[in-house]
């Protein structure tokens, strides 16, 4: 056929893998059409490889996200289990160890345990900082283990004469490398094992388990293979775990009157106050009241249309307070435990200076016009979106970072992202990888409402949060499946869900049908089921009239025209007692573990967050308009007496219930989150 | 803290996975301790990559085992769907093909589908050759697409003026790479968008399905992205599919007595005939009738204790016969479509040469003496094990492999491998790799009963089928969880199960103590759920008397006594009906698809193998001391007809069934094999 057959390139070992790894035909120096009649056309003749492959194989490290690619996340204080699976031929065991770093920083070893059955080995380990971890699997031949394994078996077999399987012990004890009091202990040992004493008092010697011990402290590691090395981001609690409020500062008074307000959210529980766009609007085709193609004198605009006169995405909107102000507000919120969240929207005013300064940031039609925001039919021409096809995209990146750590030097530790799904991901892993380099502490919220793959690839690629499903998710089925899928471990390690209730534009049917029951059960519903939620201001007033019917919009939306805004709705009590309890049980702290329960009767959810005695059972009317009663099933496997008294967190009645059925009745839209009762 | 900051590793462009690598810790240049209190470590500033990342993802390729490092398995003439996660940001759209190529031959392409929901894209392939196929999605942004998209939205929302669109849409046009005719049509479309024509006329040649088609040919592929490269062994129909017969040649006068029977063997539908090893036997602690510690002078010892003056494992007993009787055997079956499969056992009797030529290849006691297998407390003291840490492990594995070559030169393509499990993985890695390289043709068969993760280990180095559970999996439960298991995707792409029903070595308690009830049961399973499956001689007289109560060992074993065989057994017309239809019916010879049906019965176990008009429901009896009456439940998702006649091949009778319940009652060990008559 014209190609001359060369040896097959040898298998490479990958040491860090720990296995022999086939070439790739890429590797074959010659590509021969098959000589033979054959697949590979790699030659005819195979030698062994020059150096001998790693019997010790290990392999699945888990967590592990797109073969390693991404890290996968923990929060703060939290205890990672790393597991992997270890297989060698034969009978012999091994030993291993998970090796754990911050980076930077020393290799600790963690002794990993098997189960025998699965050949699963794993560890925890408990990162204390911020930032990413490694961690990597190394296992080793355990000679002297099996050693006495096999030696237990022969005595129990019944062989008498041991004589030379105690040299055979001997020789694994003189090979091991000890130090200090542990090398006296088994030269003393093999002097015993090799010598003509009885031979019971040669077993004993062998049997010692001070020498035992010893030997595990052995730095001798036959065969050691290593795993792959998996990282993990460590991030900050409140990534996972925190209830958040958002509110338009020039409805409450700008940053002053927003930090007025600090002390009442503080004690309400609030976490987090998210603020759409600070920055100055765009006054060119702005939008009026209702979404209007052209605004009055005194409308001041859609936020999210960012930029003007006084500056763009580093600047605040003067009618918001001045950078002091801000830095003030932020200042305050701090002291009393709140976060200020931004809102990072990657898009420019036809009056942004970006316009004029860097035109070739945007889209330009054929003809020479810049290109609005669009997603047709609907035209956002108030808005233009930047274009990260332009050739100057490195100097786009470093200023969009440059906005991000400029709002970071002002304080500011979250960001809500506005629709980062139009965003090259790439531009986000940069982006966030650049900040947390030197602010681990940083949190990114997605805000992406689109198909799951995407959401999902912006939480791998660093988004701490997302946005979810969780508003158009009303029925018991549809909760029950969405969350049960959040709870998942290949998705609670990456994707961490924030239940916002409703949104500036999200007002779902549900509650503008169902009135104050819908909202105190969806309220009840977000604050219980995930550990992160928010509120949209106005829902603690029951504000539920669309701008039309079939619409999800709010009429006279305040994303057009402000507000007068208190902190006085009718909903804040129970929001707080929500909030408390919250804080108070580590249950709802997580989005795992969560058992969906029994109720016969569809209009009822319930679940049990957590086991054992701080658990955590909900149940939820999910009807707004009728009572429903139920029976619910409280499973047997949740760690909790056959009998046992709770405590309503809503309520503060106390009940008696048990493992198995358990009557409830609740009124439209009322809930029971009933904590035990230790 | 003494350390000097650098920029950090940028992030690798893995050009072939299509996406930003983050840079592993490894790669930082300097590892600082933390000077800030970060996690990084890696510096305080960040500037954008020098190249731009990939804007379109694509991960989780399928089929995948172990990252890449293993490829799954494909039966010659199979189709491969491969399929990937394709991902870009915003609302444009993209195409994909998936490239395929045999090692050596060039890429070919085929256009994948995508499901919107899911953004999960998929195509097939159909290897035409044995051996390795490598696949690789290949992804591009659909600029026209998209653009024809956007235009059918704009159209649909009621714009009216599309001037400045159709100009958008000539540009693309214009930047095509065409030939030809296409290059013409879009040369005329580009002026006509652009001209002055009304512009129902110019989107008419916007909108021609002929320029459609003309730019799908584009040689030009913005944004193009590739996977990494996926590979897939495909190997002979043989390995997956096939009917096995395990024989002592000793017992039927060996190679010549075998000759004789082979028409008859080919009448029953036996696929391939197993015979344990071939090769000389040790004098020395040769083992006497059931496994007695000495040998008589006519006890002709175990197979498996390989190596006399005659020869080790390339030479042959003389009792059996010559090399050229051997070569004749092997010519004369495959001349009527079966096989001879060897017996591969790597382990040396006391007498086998290389105890003299290579005494550095086995371990020895510390005091000289050489280790016999054991397995404490069981004792083989006719057997050496090799030694895989000798010093010269080269010239051992080099030795092996010519063993294995040398009897694929006598024309041998099937190898029935003695516990694997005990020899290292990456020897098996190489070894599989190198027959293959020239003889892709080439089947390895584990025998390996061991745990699972070492058995699934196995198979992802090479082995092409192995030994299962099947024997012990009795109950209908255990049987529907093994098989259901077996049937996943992630295990049929890899583990192919071989159902013996019995072995010399395993004569289970259902058979002794069911009889020939039992034996019709196991006889039925086997071969109607899998695929490749197989009898020990003797099965079909329903041997079945145990050394003793409790011992799965049979009395006077052919292991160490020869027997005088016939091929006269009263099961073998049942054989052969199974065979028969095994070869009719394309759903028995796949391990999927298999969906167990309810029954109302324990002791009746239903199952319908494929679906549609080549469906075969299957309904086993597996009490072997009573009548059983149930009912089958046909689901409706089998594709089948509402009522649908059906032929018993064990029977010739025929039934009509229905899709819902159908009433069976059938003997002790009884069974239907029921076949859909069209």
């Amino acid at each position: 056929m014209g190609c001359v057959a060369q040896p097959p390139p040898r298998p490479r070992i990958d040491l860090i893998a720990a296995r022999t790894v086939q070439p790739s035909l890429h590797d074959a120096a010659t590509r021969c059409s098959s000589v033979t009649g054959i697949g590979h056309g790699v030659g005819v003749s195979a030698t062994p490889p020059k150096a001998r492959p790693a019997r010790i194989v290990i392999h699945d490290l888990q967590p592990r996200v797109d073969e390693g690619t991404h890290p996968p996340k923990l929060p703060l204080g939290d205890t990672l289990t790393v597991s992997a699976t270890i297989l060698r031929d034969g009978h012999e065991t091994v030993r291993a160890v998970l090796r754990h770093r911050r980076s930077g920083a020393d290799w600790t070893e963690h002794e990993m345990v098997g189960t025998e059955g699965t050949d699963r080995w794993s560890a925890a380990i408990t990162p204390d900082g911020l930032g990413i971890s490694e961690f990597q699997v190394e296992a080793w031949l355990d000679r002297f283990g099996s050693w006495h394994h096999e030696m237990e078996r022969r005595i129990a077999g019944g062989q008498e004469d041991l004589g030379s399987e105690l040299l055979e012990g001997a020789a694994i004890v003189a090979a091991a490398k000890l130090a200090g009091d542990d090398r006296a202990r088994a030269k003393q040992a093999v002097a015993t094992m090799r010598g003509s004493a009885q031979q019971a008092d040669r077993l004993a010697a062998a049997f010692d388990a001070d020498l035992a011990a010893a030997m595990r402290r052995s730095s001798a590691r036959p065969e050691r293979s290593r795993s792959a090395i998996g990282r993990v981001e460590v991030d900050p609690v409140r990534a996972t775990f925190g209830t958040w409020y958002e509110l338009f500062p020039r409805s409450w008074g700008g940053f002053d009157g927003i930090a007025r307000q600090l002390p009442a959210f503080a004690d309400l529980g609030v976490d987090v106050l998210y603020l759409p766009p600070i920055h100055p609007i765009g006054v060119r085709h702005r939008k009026g009241p209702n979404n209007t193609l052209s605004a009055g004198p005194g409308d001041p605009g859609s936020p999210w249309a960012i930029g003007g006169a006084a500056g763009g995405h580093d600047a605040i909107h003067p009618d918001l307070g001045s950078p002091a102000q801000f830095a003030r507000l932020v200042g305050e919120a701090r002291k009393v435990g709140i976060d200020i969240a931004l809102d990072l929207a990657l898009q420019c005013s036809p009056d942004h200076p970006w316009l004029t300064e860097h035109p070739e940031w945007f889209s330009h039609r054929p003809d020479g016009t810049l290109k609005y925001a669009e997603n047709p039919p609907k035209k956002y021409q108030d808005i233009y979106n930047l274009d990260f096809d332009s050739p100057d995209w490195r100097g786009l990146w470093q200023a969009l970072l440059d906005v991000v750590m400029h709002w970071v030097r002002q304080g500011v530790r979250i960001f809500r992202v506005d629709n980062p799904h139009t965003k090259p991901f790439g531009f986000w892993e940069w982006l966030i990888g650049a900040v947390r380099s030197t602010h681990p502490d940083v949190i990114f919220l997605a805000e992406a409402f689109t198909r799951p793959a995407v959401m999902f690839e912006l939480a791998k690629v660093g988004f701490n949060q997302s946005y979810t499903y969780f508003t158009w998710r009303t029925s018991r089925q549809e909760l029950t499946d969405y969350v049960t899928e959040l709870a998942s471990p290949a998705m609670a390690g990456v994707f961490r869900p924030n239940f916002f209730t409703n949104t500036p534009d999200i007002l779902h049917a549900y509650l503008q049908h169902g009135g104050p029951p819908a909202f105190h059960a969806r309220l009840v519903l977000a604050a219980t089921l995930s550990p992160s939620y928010g509120i949209y201001s106005g829902f603690e007033h029951f504000e539920n009239v669309p701008v039309h019917e079939g619409s999800e919009e709010y009429v006279d939306s305040e994303k057009y025209q402000p507000k007068q805004r208190r902190l006085d709705g009718p909903l804040l009590g129970v929001y707080r007692r929500l909030n408390i309890a919250r804080r108070m049980h580590r249950a709802l702290q997580r989005i795992a573990p969560v058992r969906f329960l029994g109720t016969a009767n569809d209009q009822l959810i319930a679940y049990a967050r957590g086991t054992g005695h701080d658990a955590v059972i909900c149940v939820v009317n999910l009807d707004p308009h009728l009572d429903q009663i139920g029976l619910v099933d409280v499973h047997g496997d949740l760690d909790l007496p056959g009998s046992f008294a709770v405590s309503d967190v809503l309520s503060d009645q106390v009940f008696q219930w048990q493992v198995g059925g358990n009557y409830v009745a609740l009124g439209p839209g009322d809930a029971h989150v009933l904590a035990i009762l230790r």
